[in-house]
């Protein structure tokens, strides 16, 4: 807010044209639960779309039971990511009706409430395409007529999670084939050169299809997202299209 | 197209309920122009979106006007990344009315024809922050308050493209605030330990904001490019909204 | 195969002078397993010369035992590598009759059938030396009378694998002896500025003599199949002299 | 000290206006404490303000116990760091009444005298930031509001500890606010292209803010030592400026 | 400024006992001089006790002009880094009384006004110790008795910036002799496995001396920022002291 | 030669069954045309199947004409690469007849004898793919329908050369439609996180197609050499085969 | 031995110069102990002053007991390097004459016989200076004035081991002060940017003292085996010096 | 020299048993001649045996001469490395007795005076094997029998400089025929993954021959002067025997 609209705002409030409880919420920080070493910021919803996702690694089970009650007590969905098994087993003596994921090593609470916000748009259109992890991936480049099979599940996705290691091909040969963004997830799977992902990660980077971009190795839930966000977005402008008076 | 889907179509081709030409149209190999020592993929507009982007580091100028005579043949329009001053003023006096940009390196031909085709969506909702280039942006990191003036604008795009060099920090700052994708692109501005680029590019891997996905270093037109990906798919979303009978 | 070939095989289906039976197996997509999470790639033995490799590493027991019995089912030979000792206990209950090679970290199901299909070249002449893995070997370079004694060996093998860690300089010194490939293998082995290999990788990399290709490190499966396709192939051309009728 | 500052000096001794004692306090090496395999640097806190801290990384306990002994003779503090809880339990047998600080990995034991001599200074004005460790600092950059809440508590500071691990941003953004040293730590935290440490280093040496120094990855210890140092000398002022007798 | 104190500001503004000017002052955003493609940060000095430094890397002359004349009209001193002779002999032209510095490539326009900010403090002591660029320090390391006939003079000071090549071990012999902070400069002086500079930076982050903090390779200005940033707040107290009226 | 041979021959020639000069052909160093300052190998072609080859870069016009006169002399083909076009200039001078390939950067000069050595197996099979160089290989990976269209090519190879630069995954697609050796060269073609070809060899290193071998950046004279030899080996066997009495 | 010299060398043999036995002395290839998967050189004490040494890593038990049988058949000494705890208890229960050093890694076992071979100089005079292991080096750069008591020891030294860990800048220092070689071994001693010892080769390799040459990270054996070359020429000097008959 | 031995020196000159000269020459500094902005190191010949060598890299011709006549004046030979063309252009107009060696880059102009200190041992047995530069050392391990014939000059050698680029194993070869030092100089010859160096550099200090000492890459000056040091005292005691009252 620039000093302009700020002052345009200011003589509204003198004027009375709006509540001093409106010029604060217009104008005051975003809304921060103060939890003494931590301070959980409840206004992402709304700025950003999906609530705040609380990194584990490193912390403790308490810290995080601190965090996870600010986040409930607002309504928002908890979900945690890297988490170890020792984390959730802690977690889960609190959260019993929470679901950890011990392959993603994510922890999920569902929220409760403020629906509306940051909730309605989990659909969307998203293919994952993996490799290097299950059998049909290992040779996903060395034998693409098996991704052939799969164009026309890729050609209506919003967006692609391509994940791969050693070479991380991949992507690039996803990428000739669809008119969407692909997110492209290397992994530290392989050996010797593969460097714990690096040479993924490079050949990624180095994709000659201009329609891959590429996200932290092993950041499969950043790949998620940010492909996720697309596809919120234009399930949104769908819902639009088929119920105009909808939003 | 799997072998089922091969024999059902045979099957109606010797049924006669598909002619030849229809069936070749089906399942032979994507239209290529055989150049002798280059093929040019005519078929990218329909599969990926956008005709084929010429990358002429390397390439000599007659190699880049077979090329081209290729692709305006078939109404595509061409563009070229990475064209040296040399190398578009060879192709200028070719190609008198293309436009070469020189700080970004393109080279541009307006194709002629095929109307429809990966064409009308050129506009969306992309905004891009930069930094490190204009002295703006240097302090990007270090001068939010600049940032905060320019939120409305980031609010309401479908994608942000943030460029930034040295420490690679601004897409963070902009991935906090916005509820769209952020591509960022590092460059290779700074000296010392920001070893062309890859400081950024680490930082920007390693972002805390789960929306930024990254390209190449210094790969701007790749960043635009997935960029225009989401907002022209987001842009048909909404012309069908307003128009629903159009596509 | 482009439009014209197809164009003419399908006037010939048309024309019933090949059978659909026959198109299909000309233009249909390779014959894929498809195990629901994986899809096994059945083709390889005709069109690579060997059967499908499974990659172990971050596989469960259960997955691998539905891909071996794909390859199985098919009468292909069964080889995985990097299977650690918990993989191979859990697969040798199930397949009694697998050999699991410790060091070599290799599991091999003998297959059942196809006789004639990439199996009859496992002959030929591949002459494999290594270093700093036994003491012979630790000083390979530094002692290269003992070298010489494997001359003659060398001199007729039709290709030479040499595994060696540290400076990884046997390799140079073995391609200086001998008129056909030598494929190099980087291994771990060494410590400090070996950097888990990278040191001997990078010095056969820059190897001076020019018969000198590389594998990734510790790829010491990768580097014996390379060899062995080309032994592979000369065995056939030697069968060939001598019995010219065969194949 | 100089040939002419040196004859000068032994004239003033052959003249007797200097006593031998006071020759050799001025000419002769500083004092070590010669243990046989170590030698302790006792004059430490004279000359760089603080005593000499032990690094305990690969250190014995007895070999620690015997450096510890001849530091507490000379009545200095003692602190380790980078002590292992091993280590920790060993010494705390010797010296129930020191205290070990388990996160942080230091020891430390109050040492007995030498009073007025690097010890009067441990005020100061020393503002820590951390980042990536509690989850109010996972976000740090990408929810600059909460930092704009504690921009009156830096902009006092004689000197600010940004630790930061990831992408190592939040240096830059606190750089920007205060016109002291920022102090910035990166740390291991992270995963993937943080390469340990690497890409939060890489961030904080590229910073564009002028007034950020960077320390060793997960050099926690160093960070706020030169911190201390600076907050130290300030303090030291103070005291004059109130009290213009004392130092 | 959290909401409550946005809230209790604008009570005082409803009540008439702040001004809306000074209301705006208080909480507007800070200074910023709109230049269309550039914003100078004009609350600089204020903030940060230095006014905004230009990088003048990759900008046209045109374009640092627009931002030196936005400074200037502000009174702040104008001055730009790592200007090459081609950029300082085109500012030269325009400002003929501007000093430009050819060894350190800084641009430097004194400033016409607003004395009293970020303008006193110029003072202070600060030592610079260099090596590898001039002989005496070529051999720094190697020849120790030459710095201590300099550490008088070091003991003294507020900061120490050493800059220093090759291996960088310099900050740490000087380090072990001071009681204040030494802020390390790597500079890419050397050849071979000095790979620019990273073996100084390295050596530097991992000095023994815990009184030693790191900037970027080649970054001399930055290593004097910080230094001067120390020294000044130093002189102030000291001025303080010396006549308390003051400030 | 170990002792147990040399004593017998010794011992024969002592007897008289071996002629002094048939010992010293067995027993004697191979042959070394000793030039001063340098040292040819002209038992190159009896040994490795091609005659030596000279590294051109860093050679003066004068040294390389003393080691081509020795191997002329010798009636061998004299090949250097890595040859400027200042030195080709010098040379062609004096070597009117030789050739010059200033893409590739080799200078060839026929030799005149000794025929049957080293000489006849010029042909072979090789098939060069290439990427990133001219346009249809830019989008290798991306387009893969054009590689499919040069299958029948492939498949008949002895062996194929897969040039790449960028993220180098051509080869592993290459790899998964042939039964021969495929050799990899990366190439320094990109930008930014190419690292001036690192990542296209990373990605060849850690190709998932068993049959990739890897050789130098920017090598395609070593990948050509080593191809070659397959392909000079197998055509071997095929004269053998047709004309059993050859060799 | 060249052709020449072998044919000067037969034609003494024929005329009965040399015995059989003196021929074969002098042209065979040096003593191997063929013992299957491993060839022990047993002339290296004669070529290179030293037996050889075994380097333990990755070999077992058994094999071991192998080799070294065969060095002691031969009366040489044995030492193997990097052995394990492990491997220790398992080869002593074979020879518990021998001496595990567990800090060292070494295993020796004194041999039997051939006195008068690589054996007699075992003196020699070698300063090892250590840091960041103990105490006292930690600060060794920091505290110079610790080194300079040592200065007389330095002085008379033939060579002189340094090993340190961190910035590794003590050879430098080291190196000022003495005229003899200073054999630098860094160590992985250290944290975050040491990266496993990276810091101190990088820092020693750039030392600005001339006299310094570099080992592996971690090479005690070998830095204490180039230095003891040197020392045991020396004493072989002064032992000719002293007792001119001697040798 | 510690308190003790200052304490009892100074008692000493108390009593008259010492004049003040000796006592100053025993315990002032070390000469250095001033030069204001540079300070000389004249004392290093007695220290460590040879004068100092001046690293041209960065500096003007004008500080050049400054340090070049404080050497001259104290009767030095002046060398200097690393001088390129212009600087010695310009350093030959004030020294036309110099020499300049434009291949190795150093200038040489040879002192006055003071015989007898560090001038007497420029002799010793220095061999130097190269490689990569001239012809014979571009295939050194590949074709080994060329090293073969230079052995009896290998074996009686004080040391060994080893010269190599690209993989840099040829320190390993000769390190295995000889019983004395093997310094080695990895060069920057080569290309692609030979990173400048890197590759040789790795290589030789995973060198498997114990024998071998690793210099900086391109370090040629300091190879040569660590082998010059190693035969220098070689040659003394060499003279000491023959001469006993010589030195």
């Amino acid at each position: 807010m620039d000093r302009n609209q700020l002052e345009s705002l200011a003589r509204r409030l003198l004027a009375g044209e709006v509540s001093l409880e409106e010029f604060l919420d217009e104008t005051s920080c975003r809304e921060i639960a103060d939890l003494g070493d931590a301070q959980v910021d409840l206004d992402r919803p709304r700025r950003c779309g999906f609530p705040e996702v609380v990194f584990a690694e490193g912390k403790s089970v308490a810290a995080m039971e601190k965090i996870f009650e600010a986040l409930l007590r607002n309504g928002a969905d908890v979900l945690a990511t890297r988490v170890s098994a020792e984390q959730a087993a802690g977690l889960l003596e609190k959260y019993p009706a929470a679901r950890y994921n011990a392959v993603g090593r994510t922890f999920r609470i569902p929220g409760g409430g403020r629906e509306g916000e940051g909730r309605e748009g989990y659909e969307g259109k998203v293919t994952i395409v993996g490799a290097a992890v299950r059998m049909i991936q290992d040779v996903g480049v060395a034998g693409p007529h098996r991704l052939t099979a799969n164009l026309p599940l890729l050609a209506e996705s919003d967006a692609v999670v391509v994940v791969a290691g050693m070479e991380g091909a991949l992507p690039s040969v996803v990428g000739g084939h669809v008119a969407c963004p692909v997110i492209a997830v290397p992994t530290s799977v392989g050996y010797g050169a593969s460097f714990g992902g690096v040479a993924a990660l490079l050949g990624m980077l180095n994709s000659c299809a201009s329609n891959v971009a590429v996200v932290n190795i092993d950041a499969g839930f950043k790949g998620g997202y940010v492909a996720g966000l697309i596809a919120k977005n234009m399930a949104k402008q769908r819902r639009l299209r088929d119920n105009p008076t909808s939003v």
